[in-house]
């Protein structure tokens, strides 16, 4: 039963020590290259998603009552696939069938199914790429590095953390106390991880994968069956890795339905059902502040959250105009800014900027990004490559909304194929209300403020209120940058300083970026710390005198 | 300001060591010697005591409204003594003053000062004993022990914990992505750690440092401001504590105002407002579950709590019976009955066991365990010295009302001095009602079971279902001692097996035991574990292009 893990142990023990340093580490490649994933590896990936298409996905043994699903792609396609279906009662009736076992095993036993799984599903990156592309809507290069190696990434990170926690302190001990000239007392003890109970992992539309894997990897490595929900736009991901799960889970002698899927249907969803019965005792959650603040409200679990947030960039001086503003135009086209990390507010001084091309007033700077939007989508496929399509048709209305809210600086429009919009820009004076809120999708907010220290304070106590999870900077003075890092920290958000090229204020990387810090209403949960995997656990011990 | 970190890093380094290996450990000598602590600590530190009675406890710098305190020694002694009281806002206010000077410092100056305090803590654990002795009602070398030199151990234990976990990752990083033949992108980040916020530790009456020193110091060594909420019966030993943090703190050029002392007198208690606070981010409390409740219902602070719950002791078999009756003897009585480790109902199987004295009658068994504590307490100085006094005269009747509960095998007595009790043994026939739930106290059970496989089932049962921190069993069948250790680990109770001699069940020892395992009603706080230090703090990044 350790092959798995004998097998993949010089990967996590490289996952150990990659998140020791944070430096650029990964063994899943992000290229979607047949030179890595195989000459066929695209076409084999497209077929083998058009042959889930308008079938029953089969997942073997799983409880099934009805079939469920009715999943329709951003870009148009319905996909007419159903999944097996049953009740919460009976979804946690199998749950704590499995519990017992799965907590009877070894540590090496149950990261050996992870690893194993997780390597399966790098596997089938390109079919993972191409369900993630027709459920949120991701162009495919997205969809594949998002739904594939950068999620593949973030549960082998929450696996390796939860490992070493697990293995940190002595299984046993000979614990001798002296009693100064009689013989000392000398206990032998033995300590064991107790897993916490049923885990329930509720993913979100956009990101399906790479928002749910770092709790469901976590949760299973110590020992908890895992319930995943997906949302019920976006469930194909997901049904694929617990499918990957189950078999590994079954070749390494454990219960498959140590995982399992939850799957239901807008307007009958049974989230709220799962999540308050008190079987359930984790609850791993990507979504909106309200229905986070229902769950504290109503569910008995230890919850880790991802909510909304404000995210921000403050523009105070760059020595490179031209690459500030390429760089954030294709931050704020990303995936139509659907991105949890992906800005909104854009503080500029209303007397404008220095820049490497001289000063730049508030208007020049509100003309070159849309300018620098303009170029970035000027190329129709390039700009589908990049915008890709609207996951919700909510988000639709929201910009159509959003229009009136603020003087339109570039306004949005579709692209070619499927539900899509490009950035809307908006100019807004300090103190206007629209901006004081997250407005998910391609919404952006340029707000003149008095000066960039007045900005840097408007974002930061924006993010402290309302959450954030990102912040940018733009500024060639240190001593307001040292000021900036600090607001930042104290609001508790992540600061990317002067980011041109290909690195971007969205990307967040496994091993290196903890994501969420959890110390604003953005969410609690930072993939991955060590908080998010110490409490998915407890020790038992067993002591008694040692034999002589 | 590092001077405090240098003078005492050896120790920390040990510490954090001591908590890998799980052996014995510990800086802090248990014995009240003055060949350890200084030929006249034992006359100093009454003579501090009887210096503080009567007077006004200063605390300089402190925030003072009004004074309070009624302090009854459970020995008999007023101890008149006020301590300086502010309201529940003025207490807040002035812990947000200290915040952002605690949380700008240098993790290794926040360590620096607990380790010193703890030092000086360590060197008046005479009058620290003194002061717990006359307010939780232990005999004095148990109050010396549990209030001085076991509660610093428990108090260093957290301190390396964190400082362990805050410098567990890179502080800063060169992160450097390659972009196949083109220049790698390459980032510097920088994380700082970002306390939670205020923390408020909520005392208990019988063992106000050693319950409350895990959390104060893990929550100040992560730059949260701590207010220390002591019962009102016993804030002297506390009061101590945050006098002597505060002191230190100033030394250190950090606001005396991270560490505050919230009095006030029965009838009259802060700590609902206080803990409702939503600048309260973080509670430690030890109590009944019944408030533990209310905490959860009304807080909003992350709360670690160590609450109510049955421990157990299971006879199946013993090879050393006189051993085994001396041994349980001592843990009924020691400290009559009043700590959370305590064991209440002795699950003995009706047809009796066997002993190296040949079979034993149930009835041979409740009378021998009798006789032990009778012997035991035989010598009126060695019985006060053992039993102490009662904290609480709700607890006299609570053991005048078990009396009635049960068949009466040893009735409880008082000793000589002081509010007294010896434990009252009753015997019970499995399935009664009187020992389903705890009964806090010198009240211990003797309850008829089936056999010894039912005893284990009933109390295995218990924990899971009441919680439990400890659990006992005696036995020679190794086959039943594995499925007892494999349920008393399911129902998240740590095991003491066949201890005789000077061992109990009772102990839990600093940098070995974890305390309270988390996995059952009885509290989520485990001393010390991972969970307990990781969530007091966050971290948050700054990252920007790195120079050439």
């Amino acid at each position: 039963m350790s092959e798995f893990f004998d097998r993949h142990r010089p990967m996590l023990d490289a996952a150990v020590e990659a998140l020791r340093a944070r430096e650029f580490w990964t063994p899943f490649p992000e290229v979607p290259s047949g030179k890595i994933y195989g000459e066929t590896a695209k076409e084999d990936g497209a077929a083998a998603f058009a042959a889930l298409c308008g079938q029953p996905f089969s997942i073997p043994g799983h409880p099934e009552e009805s079939r469920l699903g009715r999943e329709e792609s951003p870009f148009g396609l319905q996909l007419g696939i159903t999944y097996p279906a049953a009740s919460a009662p009976a979804l946690i009736a199998a749950s704590q069938g499995a519990a017992d076992a799965l907590a009877a095993a070894r540590i090496e036993d149950r990261v050996g199914v992870c690893l194993e799984a997780l390597v399966r599903l790098n596997r089938i990156s390109f079919l993972i790429g191409n369900a993630t592309m027709h459920t949120t809507g991701q162009a495919f290069a997205m969809a594949f590095q998002a739904g594939g190696p950068h999620a593949q990434d973030r549960g082998l990170e929450a696996v390796a953390l939860a490992y070493a926690e697990m293995t940190r302190f002595a299984g046993t001990a000979r614990w001798e106390k002296p009693q100064g000239k009689a013989q000392p007392i000398v206990l032998e003890k033995h300590w064991s991880v107790i897993p916490v109970g049923i885990s329930l992992a509720i993913g979100c539309n956009t990101f399906p994968t790479w928002n749910s894997y770092s709790g469901l990897f976590a949760s299973l490595a110590a020992g908890n069956p895992v319930i995943v929900k997906p949302h019920p736009a976006a469930i194909l991901p997901l049904a694929l890795t617990v499918r990957v799960l189950r078999e590994v889970l079954a070749e390494a002698g454990l219960p498959a339905n140590a995982v399992l899927l939850a799957v239901d249907q807008p307007g009958a969803e049974i989230t709220k059902t799962l999540a308050t019965d008190p079987a359930i005792r984790l609850i791993d959650y990507t979504g909106s502040g309200a229905f986070g603040d229902w769950l504290r409200s109503n569910a008995m679990a230890l919850l880790f959250s991802e909510e909304a947030g404000v995210n921000t960039v403050t523009l105070a001086a760059t020595d490179d105009f031209d690459g500030m503003c390429a760089n954030l135009a294709f931050s704020l086209a990303l995936y139509s800014g659907q991105m949890c990390t992906a800005p909104q507010n854009i503080y500029i001084p209303k007397g404008g900027i220095p820049t490497d091309q001289g000063h730049k007033t508030f208007d020049q700077v509100a003309q070159a990004l849309a300018g620098a939007i303009d170029a970035l989508l000027s190329d129709p496929a390039r700009a589908a490559g990049i915008c890709g399509a609207i996951a919700n048709p909510a988000t639709l209305e929201r910009v159509a909304a959003a229009r009136a809210s603020g003087r339109i600086i570039r306004d949005s429009a579709p692209l070619g194929e499927g539900r899509t919009a490009t950035p809307l820009l908006l100019a807004l004076n300090d103190g206007d209300a629209a901006c004081q809120q997250e407005c998910f999708g391609p919404i952006a907010y340029l707000i003149a403020v008095e000066d960039a220290d007045t900005g840097i304070a408007r974002a930061s106590d924006l993010a402290r209120q309302k959450g954030a999870i990102t912040a940018a900077l733009y500024d060639t003075d240190e001593a307001r940058i040292s000021r900036a890092v600090a607001a930042f920290a104290r609001a508790g958000v992540n600061l990317s300083i002067n980011l041109t090229g290909n690195i971007f204020v969205n990307q967040s990387a496994a091993f290196s970026d903890f994501h969420v810090t959890g110390a604003n209403p953005a969410g609690n949960a930072s993939m991955t710390d060590t908080a998010f995997v110490a409490s998915r656990f407890r020790r038992a011990m067993w002591r008694r005198p040692a034999a002589a």
